[in-house]
């Protein structure tokens, strides 16, 4: 019941502010006996990092994750897993403009509202940094289910979509954006490029498929599957939408359009095969075998050099532009997160499945 | 942690099957000193009643609720308060087709392969029935919260959507679409009807705004009140996707239209104005003071009367129509579900904030 | 995390007064398929009934048990299991009295300075017609743990013990004190008589044991099976002290007496041979293979006829004799109350262990 | 839910082996404002260190705290407070023996039956340096909670108690005992040296009084006062009993023995007097306003140089003498921990209250 907790019995917290020491995260309820040593969990770290093109902040940051309990002799105990991941680029500034004025569409305003004062330096526990500590946990999660494979990708940037004919998975991780078009990935270079210069930002979709999730995970009613999805996905910064399937698109279709017909599966198969998928591979909150299909909504980073109107902690009237190192799109980095989220919160639904149903 | 249990201080349990005799739900947590009878839920219940119109299903129940513990003289004690309704219409039928083929969209097959068997009466614990749990725990929610007024309403059936500019909150009690657009209303007439009449259904989209939530009410990271009411709204029958604010619409923009500037509020008062509200209310997951703008894709009714292919328990292939009586449009009688959760999710949160920050 | 659920994913939550219509509980997290009908719960109601005897209060209560939901045709379906228990001797009389003055040694006083009121007839929610709800619930675990025998009995009233020579498990049943010893329990009923007629009450110790726990249900820190135990026992209404083992006696012994040596086990077998059980059956929080014991203390009961010096609800002095029905030793019906305890602990904790291990 | 986070709202998660690089905790919920940093937890710390004494394990550890998030100019923000304690004294040594052989008493062979293998390096996740991450926590949660004045001391080593009578509150950070007798701590130092020159060791019972809890805090039926915290003490490494108030003693009472009778408080207060307080100040789940009392039971360490007959991990028998650095009476260093785990559970229950009762 956490604040800065999620799951259920596979659980991760997570803690740490952008400018201080170190953040980090503790994962709890993890199988014993699985192989874990940083190596499993650094290269996950990489894609997420900062800092390794002109389309992400500027920040330089190594992630170098350390593994500080829960395993011995490179397996995993079944005691909590403390990984710690330390700051090393927080920049020696000026917070005072910061300090004293909110930034318009960032936590600065509600952070005072609830607490009465924040550590405003970089965004302190609201910055996105915060995510490192998700995809720390999430590189755990995965081992957690091996018969499960995640892909994540961007499908959308400031309205310009992928064409879905262009899918090339192998392409997602041969640009800056996590494009599974190659062609999009081309165009967005300028897109992305020419909002920066102008010191604006762009919004962007991801799209997360999990394979491989048996039939049977997830439960009814306040445990559903695709209910833990939605708040995973909800709670990562910036976004402001979650679809599973065909999401807002089905509220357009007839119940014939939207079904999802059964047939007998090949010849010594249990599992039916389903000839469309537009429930996601989720029905009544618990899988269906099909992939699990998502998309989150990304908004556009709002911290920007255009100046906005807004007001310092007097209440009075100014304006501000966020200067220091921001991503132009948030969304793009989002896409390891929302991986990881995936991985989170399929591998506490395993457990889950397993405990009441054996 | 429990399945059938959502909330974290302000807390509340379902349980119940379609067919079953009763269903109900324990509402937890509630503060003391409340007034509350059945006369305080009864109206609720009445707004998601079925059978009021033929754009419903002919069920027909009562839905009278009887309040079993938790008041004394008229007043909530702080002890759990047991909420029963009866059922009264489970028609006496033939259940041997769906019992033996799963309805393509339905639950049927995943709490098969989830449980190894299933009650297929009326769906069992899968029906929406279980949403009138929802709207009496709703209902002991609103008291908790008497400074937010919480607007429901259907923005869009089949695609045909409402005009923002026809807007009257006064018609949303005077159609049987919860519609706040008289001339929309006016059109869904035809449409519904004519969807009903091919024994099909149609999707729905409903929009849910709550005023006067005070800034800092919900929480960071991984408690933050738009995470949890994604996973509220996305736990509810038939729902596929969720936005706060401009949701997906924000994805297309950029970060200077996105924006939500501030500037001081009037004379005498704290509490900055916003000249926007794209974010809907919310940011880094804790109120802004401004409206909570949230809008929920239902899915057309799975049960349709044009004949699906779908598999029976042996696997073999068989063609099914779902007789029996269902909403032509299941995201109309969603709406009054729309606001229980969220007056579910801003009662806890309420408590929560009070629980850390005094 | 709610005040009225218990466990973490076999889970149970209870609601009711002791003199509303009725109370009941809601058990969630249940595996699918275990038989299920009234009469599997029925007998442990029956152990715990009040007026079987002039050892326990004259209330006359069937204590009748319903099954809402959560089967079908006979087996549990996964989904919450609702059972409710009528009240039907909430004897009409004048509460003038209890509704004026605080009761010393009840919750009288402290639900007032809690919740600002109480319902106070019968004690409201403080009564411990409550545990009727968990002895329910009890029985449902059980189920849930075949390869468990509980065994609960009293081991001392008013400090006049069992002679452990004499323990014969069939006795158990054969006298209203569930003492495993005929000649205690024949001493016991002049000295339970005795203070009846005096209008004063006595304390007693109710022993429990659970055989069959298999070695690795449990989990370390703030998951151990004793501190679960603990709190499940403590608890319970007029509770005042929890043993596992050797308890107390423990602190007096040194190392080498307090040591429970392991042997190899006999051929063919993979547990080991333990020659003592001075830890009863846990060690770090998991358990050891051996049987699970535990000792409980109960207060006198607190409502007796001897007048006691207190106040009323205007802070003035009063003096108060609980007239009503009353256990004259309310640790005697606590019997079946602790046995269902550690059921629902341990039900919890084999699903726990599965989730995690396997 | 998780296994290593204890709390419901002001909630604290530990992590960490006895030979890993670190120990730690997260400590989740704290209010906001409140004067944090290093200094206000080490005395807490530097009172349960090790190797203070030869009544104590000599292993050296300084024990020093880190804080690595959570707090912004020296107050906490709200957000998690992650305190980290390096281990510095691993002795390199050889562990051959115990990672084959189990130690009575102790949990490697439940952790093997449990998770399939161990960190057996000086216990791993179940050695009692946990409890350096709860004294930590505990300094936290005093910050919370300063209406209330906590005091722990031992009253009982060996069998040998404390004279009530000569309780004197200064005298307990006097000895190196805990001891609030001078004369019982003069006595302990010849009994508890004489255990450890036998390869012995000895038990102890530790009492913990909280003043200054209002009446009010707690709650009924499953989030009892007392409940928490006999789970927060059986959870302590080693005990094996508790006892609130009178605990076992009262069940040897008769109910107006038992009695805590009310009169009017001094004039302008609006408490009442109690003449007595068996009850140990809770009832019904509640704080009645009186001293907090509770008793813990811990078993003589159960390493010791005695040799003990066991087996190896394939079922051999063979004898194991204990070799290492240990405390001859883990319940002297115990002390610290129940009155942190004390401060813990109230300032959750403080909480809690506020956020139902407002």
């Amino acid at each position: 019941m956490s604040w800065n907790s999620f799951g259920r019995v596979f659980r991760f917290t997570t803690w740490g502010e952008s400018h201080g020491p170190a953040l980090g995260t503790v994962v709890d309820g993890c199988p014993p006996g699985l192989a874990l040593d940083e190596s499993a969990i650094q290269p996950f770290l990489d894609a997420r990092r900062p800092g390794t093109s002109q389309f992400t902040t500027q920040r330089q940051e190594a992630d170098a994750v350390r593994i500080l309990s829960g395993t011995f002799e490179g397996r995993t105990t079944g005691t909590p897993i403390s990984l710690l991941i330390e700051n090393t680029d927080q920049r020696s500034r000026d917070y005072s403009e910061v300090a004293q004025a909110y930034r318009p569409g960032h936590a600065d305003y509600t952070y005072d509202a609830k607490y009465g004062f924040r550590d405003y330096r970089g965004g302190g526990r609201s910055s996105a940094r915060e995510t490192a500590a998700r995809v720390a946990a999430g590189a755990v999660a995965r081992l957690v289910i091996p018969e499960v494979t995640i892909t994540a990708y961007v499908c959308e940037i400031g309205g310009d979509a992928i064409d879905p004919a262009s899918f090339d998975a192998a392409e997602i991780g041969r640009n800056p954006f996590f494009c599974p078009d190659a062609s999009a990935a081309s165009r967005w270079e300028a897109l992305v490029d020419g909002a920066r210069k102008d010191g604006s930002s762009l919004g962007a979709v991801v799209e997360c498929v999990a394979e491989g999730v048996p039939a049977g995970w997830g439960a009814p009613v306040y445990g559903k599957l695709d209910a833990d999805l939605a708040a995973a996905m909800m709670g990562i910064n910036a976004t402001k939408g979650v679809e599973i399937g065909d999401g807002f698109a089905a509220a357009r279709l007839r119940g014939e359009q939207n079904a999802d017909p059964m047939l007998p599966g090949a010849t010594n198969e249990t599992a039916p095969r389903f000839t469309a998928n537009h429930a996601g591979g989720i029905a009544g909150g618990i899988a269906t075998g099909q992939p699990v299909v998502l998309r989150v909504a990304f908004k556009p980073t709002s911290s920007i050099l255009i100046p906005q109107q807004t007001i310092n902690r007097a209440g009075e009237a100014t304006t501000l532009a966020t200067r220091g190192r921001h991503d132009p799109c948030v969304g793009i980095r989002g896409t390891p997160v929302v991986a990881a989220m995936m991985a989170l919160v399929l591998a506490d639904h395993k457990l889950l499945h397993r405990a009441q149903c054996g």
